[in-house]
């Protein structure tokens, strides 16, 4: 957890799911709407704040991914990696949000273009992850994502959210 | 927001969806799983800390109906009840975990039958609001929530999360 000295830089959202599916085109005149899915895995909703840098992207993936909260079919936790399950990565900038009377308001979440540069190393580091991973790669998990500064639509399906916090 | 001094007391989780279902009650041999569901409308996850009392309730609920988070067709946000959508109240101890190595703690979190109070309380205060909201009242629109304790066993179907987090 981050101490309030220095931080936090992100924060990130964690839900459990068994099937999620989410738009990562809309619907234009003369093309369909474009969605991504995964099966049984991890929703990661995540937020950069200002002064975050690409320092801290290894630290929060590696973190994420090794964090047991994923339940097996005994009711054991484990990690997504060592289910295996699949993650769904979705920019979620408003999670940066703080109340000021019946708004919120975002002055404390980082430049758009910085945000977009740091979710797509998030991402990358993620896949990589996956792709590194035995396990994940013979049970054929997937690493999807949102598209930053779109409208996430989405449809999630699942036994417990098991809504966790986690900041950097 | 709360101050480190004196809490966070309590921790609200707010999503947007179009359409949300939950199990209330598991299936059993003899009889089928129980469900509630609203229509768009307002998810709030909730989770008490230690030291949170029924003196808090009346200033979240407040603060949760009333935030302006909610889009109208015309893309202004308002809140929930000027929508007016319906609200889903979602128990959710797990959104209190910290993380201390690969694992989650949780010794920040409430007794659990104080937090079944709370909850009840939360919930009634909640009712209470869109019951007396002249344009829910005429719009029919609904609070429906989970129970305490139990896996929350959870459809949504949302055009964007636009998840947000506030503390007291």
């Amino acid at each position: 957890m981050a101490d309030s000295t220095r931080g936090p830089f992100a924060r990130a959202l964690l839900q459990q799911c068994l099937h999620a599916r989410l738009q990562v085109k809309p619907a234009e005149p003369g093309s369909e709407a474009e969605w991504v899915e995964i099966q049984r895995g991890l929703i990661i909703y995540v937020c950069f704040f200002k002064g975050a840098s690409e320092e801290i992207i290894p630290k929060m993936v590696n973190t994420l991914v090794n964090v047991k909260l994923s339940e097996t079919e005994s009711g054991e936790y484990v990690s997504v990696l060592d289910l295996p399950g699949s993650i769904l990565v979705i920019p979620q900038a408003t999670l940066g949000g703080k109340l000021k009377g019946r708004r919120m308001q975002y002055h404390s979440n980082i430049e758009k273009e910085i945000g977009m540069e740091l979710y797509s190393q998030f991402v990358t580091q993620c896949e990589r992850e996956l792709t590194a991973n035995t396990k994940c790669a013979e049970a054929g998990v997937a690493l999807k994502h949102g598209t930053y500064g779109n409208r996430q639509v989405l449809k999630v399906d699942t036994n417990g959210p098991f809504s966790h916090m986690i900041e950097f």
